[in-house]
C-alpha cells in the first residue's frame, strides 16, 4: 500500500478534483487528501472509471506516495495554505515537493519557498488558469521554483496541460515565486480585456441600441477573425442565456456591480512599486471598484443627466469598434508582458516572454489568435524591449489607429464611459512621444521641493533657484 | 538650563530650520538637535535674531525641554525615523509627545504610535505641506493622533501655520495616523494637478504652437480667475526663468524623465485596497513612471511616428482647455476626498473633510480658490458622499462637461497624450451612469469562475450555468 502514487493533491474543491481527473486520465497514479467526505466521496463518483480514491488521514495520504513525494496544493489563498504547509511539514521528507496551484501572492510563495527549502522541501508556486473546464481537460500552468525538482512533475504537468499545436501549455517559468507572479499577470491582463468587453457592449447596447441579439450576432462574428478568444467566445455565448424566472435574458438580471479577488488589484499595485506603468490594467481595476457605488451613480444619474446619444451609422461603426477593441486588447498584453519584462530584472525571474507567451495560447482565460502573433514576435525577438516594438505589431497598430481614435471620440462625444479604451490610446500616444512635457513636472518638483533634476545637454543633477534670480 | 525650551526639532535641514525659525518668529523658546555640526550652525546663523541655538548632544537636547515634552522629527522618513526613536525611547518620560513630521508611510506610523503608547509616550504623524517657504512662513499641517496630547501643541501649531481668513491651517485630523493619510493623499492629488499641468502644457506647446511666453501669459490670465492656485502660479514662473549656461528658456533644457518619492504610488496603492477608486492620480503616478522609458519612447516615435497635429482656432480652444483644467481640477480633489471618506469609516479616522478642506486651502502645495469652494460645499453638508454631488459644483461641472469634451477629443484627434484629462472624464461618465455595463463582468466571473452574481430584481447569491443549458 504505501508509496504507490506518483501524486497526491491536497483540497478536492472543483479545481483539484478536475485536475485529478485529468491526470488519472492521462494514466498517472494519483490520489488526494480532503478533510470533508462529500468532496471525497464526490472525487470516488467522478473518479469511478479510473477507481480514483481519495485519504481523509493526512498520515496515510503521505504514506502512499511515492518518495521524492510529489504534493499539489488546490486551496484557497491566504492562510489556509500557511495552515496546511504546517500540518504537513512533520510528515515530509528531504526533497519532497509542495505545489501551491491557488492564486497567492507571489510574496508569500517566496517567503514560503525560502523557509522549506530550509527543510530541504521544494516549494513550488504553480498559477492554473482555465477554470473548472481547463483544469478538467487541459489548462494552462505557470510552474515556478527549483529547476531540478521541476523535473519531477514535467512530465505530468505537460500529460494534462492544454496543448496548441501539439505544443503542451506548461513550462518551467523560472526561480522563486515567478509562477505566481506570471499568473498574476495573466489575471492583470484578464481584467483589463473583461471591462474592455464590458465598454463594448456599453457601447453597442447605449450607443448603438443594440439588443442581445444583435450582440450576439456581432460578437460571433468577430469571434471569426482577428479578435477570437475565450473571453469573446464566452462573452458571445452569455447574450444568448435566457433567465429561466423571468424568461428574459438572464444577462438583463445581472446587478451592475462588479467583485474581484485580488490579483488584478495585485498586478496594478506591484507594477507601481517596480515603476512600470500598465494604465489599462489599472483603469479596469477601478472601473470594477466604481461599479460598486451603485446609489451614488443612481443619485448622480440624476443630478449630472446623461447629454443624449447621437451615433448616425451603425455599420460603420462596428467596423471601427472591431478595430478599436483588437488594438486595445494588443495594449493590455503589451502592458503585461512589459511589468514581466521588469519583474524579470527586478526579481531575477529570468522569465522566457516567448515561452510564456507560447503556453498563454491555449488552456488559459486569455488565450487568443492574438497569442499567436505575440509568440511569433518574441521568436523572432526574444529580447523585444514592448510587443509596441515588433514590426509586424506596428503594422496592425498603425492600421486600426485610426478607427480606435474615432471610437474613443464617438464615447466621449456621447457620454459612454471607455476608461480602459480612453487608456489605451493615452497609453499609446504617451510611449511614442519622444519628448513628453514631464520635463515641466521636474522643474516644479525642483521650484517647490528643491527635489533637483537633469539636463538634457549636460550629465550631472541640478538644482536651480527658479523663484527669483533667474526671471526676466 | 534644564527643562526650559517649550519645543525640540530633531533634524535641522531645510524644513526643520525653517519651522523652527518660523516658532521662534512667533515667540516660542525652541529649540533643535541635528548630529551635523554643520546644520546647527547654520540654525544659528539663520537665528541669530531670536538668539537661537540647537544641541549636539542628544541627551543634553531632552534635558532642555519643557515637561511633558514637545519633540517633531524631521528625519527622512524610513529606517531613521525608527532608529531615532530608538535612540530617544530611553531618555523621555511618560506623557512626553513625538511628532513625526516627515512623509511617513501611515501604516508605519500606526506601528510607531502603538508600540510607544505601551510606553506611556505620544507617537504622532503629522504631514506638513508648503515646501521651505512654507515652513518658514506658514505652512499647511495635519497631524494626528491622541487628542488631548494635541492641545499640548495646538497654540504653536495654530500660531506657525498659513492662515486664510483669519483661520489657521492646522486641525487636529483624527485617532492614529490620520495625519500621514491626509497628507499622503494631499500629495496624490498633487500628483494628479501636476501631471494635468504637463498635459495643459504639451496641448498649448504641441498642439497650439505656443512658445513659452504665450505659455506664461495664459497661465498668468488663467491664475486671475478660477483656476488661481500656487501650483499654477509657480508653473507660469517656470516659464520665464532663463538658463544661466545656454541664455535659452531652463525648461527647455530640463529633461522630460519625472521622478517621484512615492506619496503619489501610496495614495494609488492603498486606494486599491479599499476598493475605491482614483484612476486619474492613479494615471499621474503612471505618466511618471512611463515618462522614464525615454530609449523606448525615442524609438518608437520614429517607428510610430505621429500623424500631425491640427488645431485651427487657439483663442477658442485657450478657452476650452481652461475649462478642462477647472473640471479634471474638481475631479482630482473629488477624488482625494473621496478616498478619505472611504479611510475614515474603514480605519475609524472620524475625519471632517470640512476641516480638512478649510486648512487646505492655505499653506499647503494643493491651495487653490476651488478649496474655497469645497470648503463651502462641505459646510454646507458636513456627510456629503461625493464631491459631484454638491449642487454649486453640479453646476460648475455642468457649464464646463462641453469644453472638458471638445479638449479631450482635439487631443485624442492629434495624438497628443492626455491621460489624466481622459481619465478625469471617464470617471465623471462612470459615476453618473446608473447601470453600468458591469452586469457583464459578473456573468463572466460566473461564466468561468463559478464566482456567483446578484440580480436587480432579488435578493440573494446566484449561480447559473451559462454554458449549456439555458442557451436558446
Amino acid at each position: 500500500m504505501n508509496n504507490k502514487y506518483t501524486l497526491g493533491m491536497i483540497g478536492l474543491g472543483t479545481m483539484g478534483r478536475n485536475l485529478l481527473l485529468n491526470m488519472a486520465d492521462n494514466g498517472f497514479k494519483v490520489t488526494g487528501y480532503d478533510k470533508d467526505p462529500k468532496m471525497l466521496k464526490k472525487l470516488e463518483e467522478d473518479g469511478k472509471s479510473h477507481s480514483l480514491i481519495g485519504f481523509d488521514s493526512l498520515e496515510d495520504f503521505i504514506q502512499s506516495l511515492e518518495l521524492p513525494r510529489r504534493i499539489v496544493l488546490l486551496v484557497p489563498a491566504g492562510a489556509i495554505v500557511d495552515s496546511v504547509i504546517k500540518e504537513l511539514v512533520p510528515l515530509l521528507e528531504k526533497d519532497d515537493m509542495i505545489i501551491d496551484s491557488g492564486n497567492s501572492h507571489f510574496t508569500d510563495t517566496s517567503r514560503r519557498a525560502t523557509e522549506l527549502a530550509d527543510q530541504g522541501i521544494h516549494f513550488f508556486g504553480m498559477g492554473i488558469s482555465g477554470g473548472e473546464e481547463g483544469a478538467r481537460f487541459g489548462p494552462s500552468m505557470m510552474p515556478g521554483g527549483d529547476k531540478k525538482a521541476y523535473e519531477a512533475v514535467k512530465p505530468i504537468l505537460e500529460a494534462v496541460s492544454a496543448k496548441v499545436n501539439g505544443d503542451p501549455c506548461v513550462t518551467y517559468i523560472g526561480p522563486g515565486a515567478s509562477g505566481h507572479f506570471v499568473k498574476m499577470v495573466h489575471n492583470g491582463i484578464e481584467y483589463s480585456m473583461m471591462q474592455l468587453l464590458a465598454e463594448t457592449y456599453d457601447l453597442l447596447k447605449n450607443g448603438l441600441g443594440y439588443n442581445n441579439d444583435q450582440i450576439y450576432a456581432l460578437f460571433e462574428k468577430w469571434n471569426n477573425g482577428r479578435l477570437k478568444s475565450f473571453l469573446l467566445e464566452v462573452t458571445k455565448d452569455i447574450f444568448k442565456v435566457k433567465d429561466e424566472k423571468t424568461g428574459g435574458f438572464l444577462l438583463d438580471y445581472v446587478k451592475d456591480e462588479a467583485k474581484s479577488k485580488g490579483t488584478g488589484k495585485w498586478t496594478s499595485q506591484v507594477s507601481m512599486d517596480l515603476q512600470l506603468p500598465i494604465p489599462t490594467i489599472n483603469e479596469s481595476v477601478s472601473a470594477r471598484d466604481l461599479s460598486k457605488f451603485k446609489a451614488l451613480r443612481v443619485s448622480l444619474s440624476k443630478s449630472l443627466p446623461h447629454e443624449g446619444i447621437k451615433i448616425e451609422d451603425s455599420s460603420a461603426f462596428e467596423i471601427l469598434l472591431e478595430q478599436a477593441l483588437y488594438f486595445a486588447m494588443i495594449t493590455s498584453y503589451a502592458q503585461g508582458l512589459h511589468l514581466l519584462e521588469q519583474a524579470s530584472v527586478e526579481f531575477k525571474y529570468e522569465l522566457n516572454l516567448k515561452e510564456i507567451s507560447q503556453i498563454w495560447r491555449g488552456g488559459c482565460i486569455i488565450r487568443a489568435e492574438l497569442l499567436e502573433d505575440i509568440y511569433q514576435a518574441y521568436t523572432k525577438q526574444p529580447a523585444l524591449p514592448h510587443l509596441y516594438a515588433d514590426e509586424s505589431i506596428q503594422q496592425q497598430l498603425k492600421d486600426i489607429l485610426p478607427g480606435t481614435r474615432a471610437v474613443v471620440i464617438t464615447a466621449i462625444q456621447n457620454g459612454i464611459a471607455v476608461p480602459c479604451f480612453a487608456s489605451a490610446l493615452t497609453y499609446y500616444d504617451s510611449l511614442r512621444t519622444a519628448s513628453s512635457p514631464l520635463n515641466l513636472t521636474q522643474a516644479q518638483r525642483d521650484f517647490f521641493g528643491a527635489h533637483t533634476f537633469e539636463r538634457i545637454d549636460a550629465e550631472g543633477i541640478f538644482h536651480a533657484d527658479w523663484n527669483s534670480k533667474n526671471l526676466d
